[in-house]
């Protein structure tokens, strides 16, 4: 059975065990704010080739490491990755995001999508693997995937939006044919994760970007009850599940009965609100505004206290932010950020 | 002393007074989905010259009146319309939104900013007065303004933004300076709303639209704050006040504070959790997804009466979209949602 990795802060806080300070890691942490990254990007010649090839892709998810000094590193990889085993084809335009070559239409096109076969999605297992091994089991490796509902809104959608249009229309006209989708894709997920956690994740988290779009209702129904089954049917020893929520501010009670550990939530949502609710039962991630790495050394100082103070001493809490670090950011201000978290988080 | 409108669901809703069935207009309402608007529109050339013509703005302000059968008449303006007066110049570009030829860069900025001057903005009296008369005070004519941070935020970006990354870096990096141009535009629409209501508004509403993007904490202090302030000076007899706020679910309970007579919500929150939190002491408005707009008539009466359900049959709850109509949306299918609320709410 595979041990807890050497710094072992992140999967503490995640099981509420006693830490002597609070572990800190930024999503997108590997990301072309680095410069260091920009260059394994052109070495890869585009995005897909870059995170399929394990050697660049553990490269990139490393950087953290050497570069900021977190507490663990959440692989190099994209939640669109499992998609093309079922059949999806897409491409990353520059400055566009994905765009898929045929987006979902109606029942047929999901009746069509392939069987899932982690055969397809090898590299991932690898990259799992290699980042562990090369920091010698240092760092909890966190894997990851995104939730049904954002799978499904990009499958039709073929691309980001602002409105979600198409998804909710396919999702109010024809509900039975939706949650068919959903269902597919928790079948997908849950292979998935387990082959993550087998090829030696210490975490897993659950990136559910655009749920929060939804009304209350459509949430629990379309977005909550997917990521329940994943939850349920994970197989794993000691690995924590994190689940991020965008704007989940107006469903916060329901997010925290799909029975992760760990809740990752962003800044429009106060952690003091958070903590009470979760009354102990489970634990939380967040939630600096990233848009205060813009500002003076001082104002991140003082907003990463703000946030600290908020949760308090008690275990339960793993700093990251609100949402992705951006590409124009300033590698400085990130460090300084994981400096000023490790120093004045210290029990 | 002016008196109530013939149709006054709408103010005596606000006030919760006993209503016959629940009163519906919708943001956006005289808007690009209509033909009738896009002719307007085209005879004023641009959309500057269209929103200070009195007798085109006029028209299409009472579009609603002819062709849904709605139980109040917003005016059509912009948010922007006062801003004019104080030195700040813009122009709308097709397909991008306003477009700010000097945006607020530093204190200097604000410190140079003009004097209002109701003068520079009469033809929005003349448009109240006008509308009024063209349909002999049968419903109420809402007049409105942006609020204080959601302008902040427009001069400082210089435009629409996803992020809100300038205006918050100068919120974050000088706060004196920021409150100085909320306390600004805070005496700005003080001027502006009783003009409007001295020129015959029978209800105003206060658009906080970017608002949602901030934390709880600095939404109390910059957003809240000086919506209180304007909420206190206004003089008016019966007129209710609207306070809308998108995304406004994680700090619900500290909008609630601002003393407006109606809340107007998002759809990502509860409405008979915005009933529960109102506790019979203020009103609310919303919050159908649009998105909805685009599904089938069946679809639309279903969500429709979800909400109306939610509510029940007490008085206070005005029925309105949880953000504006879209220009690709079918007159047809909003006029069908008008009936329906109107039809299916009657006590």
């Amino acid at each position: 059975m595979k041990k807890y990795p050497k710094n072992d802060l992140l999967i503490r806080a995640a099981k509420r065990e006693p830490i002597e300070r609070t572990p800190i890691w930024l999503m997108r942490q590997a990301g072309r704010y680095m410069p260091e990254y920009r260059e394994l990007r052109q070495k890869a010649g585009n995005f897909k080739n870059f995170y399929k090839d394990p050697h660049l892709a553990v490269q990139a998810t490393l950087l953290p490491y050497h570069l900021l000094g977190v507490d663990a590193l959440i692989i190099f990889s994209d939640i669109l990755t499992p998609l093309e085993s079922i059949g999806m084809e897409f491409d990353f335009k520059e400055g566009e995001g994905p765009v898929f070559q045929n987006p979902i239409k109606d029942e047929k096109d999901i009746h069509n999508l392939k069987q899932f076969d982690t055969k397809d999605i090898s590299y991932v297992g690898e990259i799992i693997k290699q980042t562990g091994k090369s920091i010698d089991y240092e760092l909890p490796v966190i894997g990851f995937c995104g939730a049904p509902f954002t799978l499904a809104a990009y499958m039709i959608e073929g691309r980001t939006s602002r409105d979600f249009k198409k998804t909710k229309k396919f999702m109010y006209q024809n509900p039975t044919a939706f949650k068919n989708l959903l269902d597919k894709l928790s079948d997908m997920l849950i292979e998935y994760l387990n082959f993550q956690i087998d090829s030696g994740a210490d975490a897993v988290q659950i990136f559910d970007s655009w749920a929060g779009y939804l009304t209350p209702d459509d949430y629990r129904e379309f977005a909550l009850a997917p990521i329940k089954k994943i939850i349920t049917s994970i197989k794993r020893n000691y690995q924590p599940i994190i689940h991020f929520t965008k704007g989940v501010a107006g469903f916060f009670d329901e997010m925290i009965t799909s029975g992760a550990d760990v809740y990752s939530v962003d800044w429009m949502i106060d952690l003091k609100k958070v903590k009470q609710k979760l009354n102990t039962k489970a634990s939380a991630q967040g939630n600096l505004d990233p848009i205060v790495l813009y500002a003076s050394k001082e104002t991140i100082k003082k907003e990463a206290l703000k946030i600290l103070q908020k949760w308090g001493k008690e275990t339960g809490h793993i700093f990251n932010l609100g949402h992705g670090l951006m590409p124009d950011m300033s590698v400085e201000n990130v460090k300084f950020l994981v400096d000023v978290v490790k120093q004045e988080s210290i029990r």
